[in-house]
């Protein structure tokens, strides 16, 4: 089979570099352009010299005619880019990922009041699914457009998935408490981000809301057919990558550990990309880091009413570029692990 | 008014070595003894060089003579120590601080539960008062002996206090989500602990069940007269100090924003070692690091059911060694900031 | 003695908060007035959570009245910005102490070389002293105006010294092999300093020349009236704050360890900031943090030509704002220690 | 071609993990066999839970027949083990690559003296390389049994070569000033390589002999047939992974920057895992995360007397279990890079 042909709008955030870092080992795939507007001209390897003898290319102005030669294109970029392109790139026979935000909420006035503005593309709203495999992998398949999803839903959702297919659990009173590592802020210059502020430092950040929370509630109530109850609150935690979430919802049924172990186990016995930890093991985020993984644990402590799952991402990978490789995969028949099987680096 | 002279027992861990350094700091105490069987002979400020030119000192072979000359004696001990020894110095006019859990727990068998072994001075428990001088100032003025709190409840009580006072929240399905800096696991040589292992990574821990739990719901009983319903989840955070808790609970009357930051400023307002701060604001672990502050936030997310707060203080300061002193400024008729005014180092 | 009235200029940086850290502590100085064009109106504790409860102060307008109503002004600015009001300040009988570079380098053209830009105050130079009090305390007594030291050079110079006065080592080829908190790098909106970019990782820089190597070069040929050839390359580490200097130098005399030990010993016997370590022991950068510690060690390798001293500060206190406040303390009479005696913070 | 079958001794410590990380994605390598005498019978994912997925193994004792039925065993032993049984099994046609020291010294008085006991098979040493491709890939070839180089050794060496070769400096006073992150301390429970103790701090160590000085004059006696004189000393950086070494040399010619910066680009403009930097770039240890690529950078800092040339690897790979697979793959005639061509992690 011939390579994969791919763009990049975008890339030079950490999204981009993880995208750039994974395909180089991807078999099938190749980059074709990457563009920035800000940094045209400027060599990939100059920006990012771990990329130094992997590729020999430069960022270039984004032109759409190039972007139309590719199979696919991947949008790093700031929210509203890529709704700007995409009717344009589908309509040529282009596949479309957005890593940002754009198709990520199926309700739009809702989308509105958290992004700040009017959706520029509604129409294409159809033609989008929603990008986490292990929850929506047939409706990917047939998609023109993927909402790569958020770091934080994708950790959340994962966890609450298994218990939400069983009717484990009660739809109120949801409370997913997030932490992740500083790269989630991106690569900005932000005087809050640096390493003198941020190191040896720990802090809730959005507890009056954060945009993660409706777009984790539209899918809870896609999957659920119900107005879930959700509370989030996210923190950030002094280490680059690597994202915990611990979630606590009330249980409907009467579930030892040992039924909840198993719900979970069986729940994901065929994903490649979602580990279920042995029963009283926890997963530490270096278990993932650098890799498409997600692990997870579930305990009912003391034997109460709730179930705490915790779930363990590297944000970047699996909560990012990592996923959106394996959407990628998906939409062009390959293997789901293809170019994603990299060990986690640890210590 | 002479010096308090002080006795330490145990003191080669991490709150040995801060009661060391904040003492040192002290206008109204001085240290006469520290003993430690392992480390005898060995100058203090060899094992911590920090102290070089503080302390003209070596530990000492534990000696109840040595001790009994003391006002006011610190146990930073193993559990089960200051056990062993508190009756032979209450009755000899001593003073005692355990910082360790001795006397946290007023029911001794769930003590006996959570630690492993029976108690072996139950007729002590009379004397004791809980060091949590916001909560339990007038119980530590009257006490020979100290409980001093563990970090996580210090950080947890002093959020939840204002809530029960002002009885705005339900007893039950209380959350709290607790993140420590790596200092609370101590200074024992384990390989969990490592730096390689450590940094760059965070997990919960301790999910099935922490020994921190029932000590805070012995409390909030007490508190409330009630059965507490309290779910605890301790974090691990790589940064050396600080610690922050993350806690929600369902309110039982319709507060405000605005109504719930009343309760918090009117309820704190005298006290000097815990700062609310400025609605829609959040703290960090580093603005307590080094100082015997808590600083605490509250929120009601998006007008729902749940109220947040969270709160951060240095685990090792007002979670441990500070507040020990605290609680030897109230029992010696001190200002209760007396070597205690430390500004956090940040950054 | 009535407080010694304390104007800051600029302040909103690292420096800035550190003054105010330590001043809040000091027994006989009262800060009157902190400016910042940028900031002007908003609270420091605003910027600076960690002192909220000790100051009740916002950053106002620089006017240079208010300025002359104090007994000595700080100057925690860029580059340019001392030499610009130091001589109107200095006449109305201020003291001046530039924690920037203005002042460090007696030979203006080469000031010019690398800071970019002419002197714009030369005649003020004959009022000026280096503030280094173990090297020129006697010059800073009679000094106006004070030009506070880098942090390289504080640590470097400190670990010389004794060798220098002992004409122990050659004047040719002396390396300093510098390592840097991020701190140093200031609080400036900076993407390679983000937590992302510079957490986990540690690089040389300035390799072709830093600044600091002229200013320890007209140090050095000032107290050897030599042209002395020094060699400086500076290196950034994972870590807020800290610095150690390794330094090495060829041996002019055929002096034992012990020897070398001694020499340092008899240096620094009488300064109060100056720590050096037993022999065979190292320091490490946590041994001073947030203290105005200079700690030393002096190592002849394998009995080899070299000797090879290692030298630690805080960057933050005996490298920048500390020193300045000891400078202030020599200034106005005063314990040179006072208010700077913190115990280092460790862990 | 079948694959290469591989047994690993000892394999617990980082070196270990590393090895099986690298071998997990290696095309033509199977790991048959891992042994540990002390966690006999724990699967290997359990201690290392980044490779569940990946190996279905658990560390076994050794049992030299199993071995013998290996290909090539690497020993990720403690010193003194490697010797104990290399003979075994190079006499039955395995190839042993030693991760520790056994080899690594010609002279095998220099080895005692620094390793503290007799070597126990000096007859084997004529079978030995010393396995820096770069330096004596002919020698590893031909060899049944590989010294792996030290980390520090490797990221020094490799700098000097070029220079040495070139006949460009002089061969007394090069100085090697290094710097490792914690892992290279191993996983031994040890108190001071705690989080909470080297966390935020930055030390030099062994300033009186450190065992990697000897190794490094035994290779450079050995590339220049002369007495070289080198010092070095090694420092510790709060953080997991990576190593930069810089060093300082004096000029044998009158070379220029560009000169200089050609010398290097030449030397190893056929080496996948030796990247000249770009001249006046220099190198940080990220861009080496979790690849086997060493990047180095050349200096005349000030047009002067000196080169000073930069070399960062990591540690664990180029330093340890990246170089040995190196040499495996030339010991089995693949192409050196198969295996190791993972992009360095960035952020």
């Amino acid at each position: 089979m011939a390579d994969i042909k791919v763009g990049i709008v975008g890339g030079t955030g950490y999204t981009g570099v993880e995208l750039l870092r994974i395909l180089a080992a991807h078999p099938q795939a190749e980059v074709q352009a990457i563009t920035s507007r800000s940094e045209m001209g400027v060599r990939v390897d100059e920006m990012y010299p771990n990329l130094r003898g992997f590729y020999d290319l430069a960022f270039t102005e984004p032109d759409v005619d190039v972007l139309k030669a590719c199979d696919i294109v991947f949008f790093a970029t700031p929210h509203g880019v890529a709704m700007s392109m995409a009717e344009d790139l589908t309509s040529a026979g282009v596949k479309v990922i957005d890593l940002a935000a754009d198709f990520r909420i199926t309700d739009l006035d809702v989308w509105a009041k958290w992004y700040g503005f009017e959706h520029t593309c509604p129409q294409i709203m159809q033609q989008v699914a929603y990008g986490m495999p292990e929850l929506f992998r047939d409706e990917i398949k047939q998609a023109n457009v993927i909402a790569n999803p958020g770091c934080y839903p994708t950790s959340i959702l994962l966890a609450l998935k298994p218990l939400i297919d069983a009717q484990a659990i009660e739809l109120t009173g949801i409370i997913a408490d997030g932490k992740s590592g500083v790269s989630g802020a991106g690569k900005g210059a932000n005087v809050a981000m640096l390493a003198a502020e941020m190191s040896e430092s720990f802090k809730a950040y959005g507890v009056a809301g954060h945009r993660h929370q409706p777009e984790m509630k539209d899918k809870l109530d896609i999957l659920t057919g119900q107005d879930v109850d959700l509370t989030f609150v996210p923190h950030l935690v002094p280490m680059i990558r690597g994202m915990e979430s611990t979630i606590y919802a009330t249980l409907a049924k009467d579930l030892s550990q040992q039924q909840l172990q198993e719900i979970f186990e069986k729940a994901y016995v065929d994903e490649y990309f979602v580990d279920v930890m042995p029963s009283g093991s926890l997963p530490e985020t270096r278990m993932a880091k650098g890799s498409n993984m997600c692990r997870l644990s579930v305990f009912r402590p003391q034997g109460g009413r709730l179930v705490v799952i915790t779930s363990v991402i590297d944000n970047l990978v699996k909560g990012a570029a990592g996923q959106a490789i394996q959407n990628m995969n998906i939409l062009f028949d390959l293997p789901e692990q293809t170019g994603l099987t990299q060990v986690a680096l640890l210590p």
